[in-house]
């Protein structure tokens, strides 16, 4: 028997840029990306767009046709634009996947073209699985236009869509070319998506950076009262603190079981799924750090003025701590809630792995969560949500 | 206007084994790549299989039950192994694809589990494309049956199916979590298969191993004559070759233009379809080198003498230089074989880039191709079928 041992490493380079109409003429971001691999040749560009961004910004098209043109020097535009829906829709149904890998064959879009994606999370995840597995993978450019996807997931390096009813069933980590977040489209975000990506930066906070979270705490009036500065730091800290972590953490691809950015998220992937996505992401994130913190408070591992603190802010900024849905039964002794844990240890794969909080800005992780403290954190968010908050 | 720039690095590991039997109880290999990882747990196992192999070994599904009872500490069967069309078919249609997708859900087959798939290329590619995005990312185990996927397909880093009529149109980088070689598996080939996969190794010999071309030409009758002991050799060394390669080329994932493996490729993927798959594919790489090569005698590269000894060999081996398609014409003056530089081109993505030869051993790159010189080279073809090698 003989053996050979393979063995070889992949790096991975993309820019994450923070700016302000880069669809105007004298932004030279996107000519700059498009510019980067130093290839003299005329490289195809097509443009995948969410039909909320579209519709909030009546002019984009024309704007991204008119930029173009500025562009005919080192790319062009191989098709119209296709605006998809926003949300789960876009990853739900197959339709939109297979529209884009039609047009990329139609149009010749090879390996070292580009495809962008302009939108929230959902739509940048589907379009960027399609640029993963098309000739292999196509260049892929992220535009966020949400604070989530600004961030959180459009800054990271994974995609996906749904399938079998299941979040991110089919996916695959694939790095973009780059990331360009423009804080113009931040302005026609209505309040309650506004509010629903803080809940990602609050999450980044407690498990790695403890003044991030006194900045929170220091300028959550303004952020509800949409304060551009302090929201445009609040993307770029968050961004930091997340692609560092992918930098640094050993396994960006997730070969194990760990995964602390999913701090709070056991929960909060049911809880979407328990009201029919009624919730937000980042609402049903602020859940489930709600109920993870109160756990680790109740477990002995969190003071309690530390607990009071992080819930003070989830309620300071708007955040339910609470829904109906905690505690649905499956039947009188079965709390659905608590199906999240075995459907995350089967999103790991391997061994269950989450995240607690030893003190705001400290995570560890645990392997084991006692059902029975769970069901007591509930009642403790249960009693909290009028915002006495007493363990 | 700020700018983070995002670094990393991920590094990929896997074993390739070279053995017999090894589903027989004494061989150890398969509990000892599912025991690599250190972590207790029984893990999940999954088997696809290529309907042509369990035809030619029908005690081969209870061979691998029997086998799986002994490892009963370490991992169970969640299934009943999916018996699949080998070839093309396989990649045509989504079915296969599909059904896999299905079972890794129905069964909670999750990132720590493992597929493991039995058969040629084809089959390889498709299953591991269908674990390459499941839970973005199954562990995958390449069990390859032919020549041809024992010493190159099999224990690179690529998977795929076809789409729009196009070879690997969907597809992604993703190495797999282990090879295993199993020599049992070549002695009921037939004699086509057997040969066919012989090419992929002059290939590598003519680009990288002056050496292995020699033993290739030394041994080239007792390969006619199934001698195993020089398939078993013919087969380590054309799989280090290409390890080694892909560990070293500093490009494992081709994000560039460059793929110097892919030598004689450009004509014969457009052979491939010019004759509807009729020719395997090492039967049109052996053409495409052969064109390749009297393209690079008649431009003055290669000297005669080795062209002499390249052709030779191929024809040594059994294999056609030479096919009528090489002639198909789209109308007067436009022979359809052309086209496939414009298809090799999109499909690499950027410049075109095509490995020659200087020597034996020896190749360089070059990004463009004199169409003259192309038909000229497909006319010394067409003479020297009969074996009389006069350029």
């Amino acid at each position: 028997m003989k053996l050979l041992q393979q063995s070889f490493s992949v790096s991975f380079q993309y820019p994450v840029y923070f700016s302000e109409n880069i669809f105007q003429n004298q932004n030279q971001i996107l000519k700059e990306v498009l510019s980067a691999d130093g290839v003299a040749s005329q490289k195809k560009l097509f443009f995948v767009i969410d039909e909320g961004v579209s519709q909030n910004h009546p002019k984009l098209v024309d704007q991204i046709k008119n930029y173009c043109k500025h562009l005919e020097e080192v790319a062009t535009l191989v098709s119209e634009p296709l605006i998809v829906p926003g949300g789960e829709e876009v990853k739900n149904n197959r339709t939109y996947l297979d529209k884009i890998l039609s047009i990329t064959n139609e149009k010749g879009i090879d390996r070292h073209s580009y495809i962008l994606a302009i939108g929230g999370g959902a739509v940048l995840d589907m379009a960027g699985f399609a640029c993963a597995v098309a000739h292999r993978g196509i260049r892929y450019i992220r535009i966020p236009t949400t604070v989530l996807a600004q961030n959180d997931s459009g800054v990271g390096v994974k995609n996906g869509i749904n399938a079998f009813g299941k979040k991110n069933f089919l996916g695959s980590f694939a790095p973009p070319f780059a990331v360009i977040n423009d804080f113009t489209f931040l302005s026609t975000l209505d309040d309650r998506d506004w509010r629903a990506g803080i809940s990602e930066a609050v999450k980044v906070a407690l498990i790695k950076d403890r003044e991030f979270f006194t900045f929170l705490e220091e300028h959550a009036t303004k952020l509800l009262e949409r304060d551009n500065a302090s929201m445009q730091y609040l993307i770029y800290q968050c961004a930091k603190l997340h692609l560092d972590h992918i930098a640094s953490s050993g396994d960006p691809f997730e070969f194990g079981s760990s995964r602390p950015l999913d701090f709070g998220h056991w929960s909060a992937h049911k809880l979407e799924q328990l009201t029919n996505f009624e919730l937000r992401h980042g609402e049903a994130v602020a859940i489930g750090m709600a109920l993870d913190v109160t756990y680790a408070c109740l477990k002995g591992w969190l003071k309690e003025e530390e607990w009071k603190r992080i819930l003070a802010l989830l309620l300071k900024l708007g955040f339910e701590i609470f829904v109906p849905e905690l505690l649905d039964n499956e039947n009188k002794d079965v709390h659905r809630i608590l199906a999240g844990l075995a459907e995350f240890r089967e999103h790991l794969g391997g061994a269950l792995t989450i995240m607690l909080l030893r003190e705001i800005g400290k995570g560890e992780e645990v392997h084991e969560m006692d059902q029975d403290l769970i069901l007591r954190s509930i009642e403790v968010l249960q009693r909290s949500q009028n915002k006495t908050l007493v363990i």
